[in-house]
């Protein structure tokens, strides 16, 4: 009998095709400098042009502070590049250390650990807590790594619908007596909308699940000193025994730190394979990182100019009759619909000079297209209001070429 | 009906309890700093001390080569620290992209891709081309992150013994007829030794898989001009469609690459869920991987002293008798069998200047402990002799005390 298996390659050139018919193709553009939220970016035809960047996770301006990029040079200077190993060999420096312990100090935690990436934290923390027979409750909207987490666990996986703590509650209540996580973004990455955490708190203590609070967009912009969607919501560690705080986003950095219960922190620390079978973080991005957090932490005008902006975005463009969704956070997106509408209006946009990427399924549900504006404290009052404008002229623009294109 | 559910902290507890039975805790040790393969580590009661490390996998002394760190330096001033976003949103920078062009140049490939580490690498490849119905098949010994990669994908996990291409391929002739991937590591990283690469090759050809080589320790170090294990194999891109690169051991960094077929690198660049949901690495982290490359590429004498190195280490501890496993790599383990064993030389060696860790099962298969070595072109003769001194001295030492508590 002649064997015939399918031929990945042919699978992946037929899965391109099927993209490109419905408009899904994604394709990654090329910064090649940045001057403050201004980025300049190649054309496919070898042409340059500078966009004002209205997509990053920059919220707090410090991916190119002065301070924070100094100390990766300081910290390069003393102790070189790679850190040589994984932590639990030879790879754990005084640095990481040190950022650990900032960490902790800041949302007053008793312990926390460093990761290369929330995508590892994420994993680390379903798959070294749960297994077969147990089982993670999850917001339908949390974020990729959340979800892949629980199926690297083998634990059952329930989804409620969003923001949705009674629907949690029906989740934990049908399942069978082994241990359960209740797990939600804190912040949703493409929705900018805070998790409803008091109620999934309450809902996880009479349930008996460990309630993990994924903070990735909430951390540095949201509660006092920035600490984050758990301290907003006024949750101590008892409420939320793990928490994630990412590196990559209002921190400026990369990486993530779990903190939280010290027995949870260390039995990760020792068995998450995540965290074992890796190479720790170059000691000088954990210097880097630190420096961020000392800013984050101690300089308030950040977060205040930030919510000043997005007030200023958030009237300007609901009076223009854009179709914001509800967020109060630095994440602000405007619904299209469909692909091709998201595209067109991300097209009109770059035209005029902004960078905002269009979102689409499958990272959003389907028929949720949407461009997910991102406000910086590093952008101007102008710049806001120069958007909100082009979003508007766009908008229009594009109803124009629907109606047009209508039989 | 009361709920009982089991609670996640005293389950924790609990299995360290466990460990600390078997001695099969985990404890990091903190590095304060690094003189070449010199390192000075902190003590449990606040002291320190300098160890020679023989542990980490800084192979060609890159990981504090004084122009990486000025690459990371000088990207930093001009880039500052973090990317700001994902790949496909606003996180893909020239440097990364310099990297990607740089990596497919010396291994002649036809494409590359940049992870943020070889764990989310190899998560990607297996997921991103493999589900429901089909299958990967593995050697025993693949990296930990191979093995979840397969558990995530939710494909079948077939693994044969270490090394043996008659298994690989019994494995795979009882499939069914989905699409079907053959990983193995290129060099195993606990043991050294080198798959047989040219064998599986002729298994997946016949048995129509894809044959993927995650070559984390063979890259830079093994092969003409460092290119790894698949050049070194004499296999091309047909054979070998995808391979793993990593820049956090012999380019002395961190994160990975992917490397191959341009369709499949395209695909995975698309939808593979740990590229497309996670921030880009920091675009300096990049360009001091550019730097380490052009260095591990044209700086033959590197390789060149790591042979000489690993001869001289073999050669001298096997005429002391010392239980060397067969490898020809700078990864040299040395059996010990127990726990106890395995500890009890690694503090041995420590109390002797030197850093070589013990690893244990479940890094390990049960009753496997050993010290694994590994050796640096930035090691010197008289360090390599002193260790093999020490070593032989640790074990006779060992067998006394062992003998002494027999009854």
């Amino acid at each position: 009998m002649a064997l015939d298996r399918p031929d990945l390659r042919a699978r992946a050139r037929a899965e391109r095709e099927a993209r490109t018919q419905l408009q899904a193709r994604r394709v990654r553009r090329t910064v090649l400098r940045r001057d403050g939220m201004r980025s300049e970016v190649a054309g496919s035809d070898g042409s340059t042009r500078w966009l004002l960047n209205f997509c990053g996770n920059d919220y707090l301006g410090l991916a190119s502070h002065f301070q924070v990029s100094g100390a990766l040079q300081d910290a390069a200077a003393l102790h070189g590049v790679g850190s040589g190993g994984s932590h639990l060999v030879s790879g754990h420096h005084a640095l990481h250390d040190a950022l650990e312990r900032e960490i902790a100090d800041w949302l007053q935690l008793p312990a926390a650990l460093l990761f290369g990436s929330g995508f590892a934290a994420n994993l680390a923390v379903v798959q070294g807590l749960l297994g077969e027979g147990d089982a993670c409750v999850q917001d339908r909207l949390n974020h990729a790594s959340l979800i892949d987490a629980a199926r690297l666990a083998g634990c059952r996986l329930r989804r409620y619908p969003h923001a949705d703590a009674q629907g949690a509650l029906r989740q934990l209540r049908t399942l069978p007596e082994g241990a359960a996580m209740l797990a939600t973004d804190g912040v949703f990455s493409m929705d900018g909308d805070i998790a409803p955490l008091r109620e999934l708190a309450i809902v996880a203590r009479v349930q008996q699940a460990l309630l993990y609070v994924d903070d990735a967009h909430g951390i540095g912009v949201v509660g006092p000193d920035g600490r984050g969607s758990v301290v907003e919501a006024r949750l101590d560690v008892e409420a939320v025994p793990l928490q994630l705080v990412t590196l990559g986003k209002a921190l400026g950095g990369c990486g993530a730190v779990l903190a939280g219960d010290a027995d949870l922190i260390g039995h990760l620390a020792e068995t998450a394979r995540p965290y074992v079978y890796t190479t720790a973080l170059p000691p000088a991005v954990a210097g880097a990182a630190l420096t961020a957090v000392r800013i984050a932490r101690h300089e308030h005008w950040r977060r205040e100019r930030l919510t000043a902006l997005v007030q200023r975005f958030r009237a300007r463009a609901l009076r223009l009759g854009l179709d914001l969704m509800p967020s109060q956070t630095p994440i602000q997106p405007l619904r299209c619909g469909d692909n091709a509408t998201a595209l067109a209006m991300s097209a009109a946009l770059d035209a005029a000079g902004f960078w905002v990427a269009a979102i689409r399924p499958p990272t959003v549900p389907d028929g949720q297209a949407r461009l997910r504006v991102t406000l910086s404290a590093a952008h101007g009052d102008a710049d806001v209001d120069a958007l909100v404008d082009a979003l508007a002229t766009a908008r229009d623009a594009c109803a124009d070429a629907a109606r047009r294109t209508r039989p």
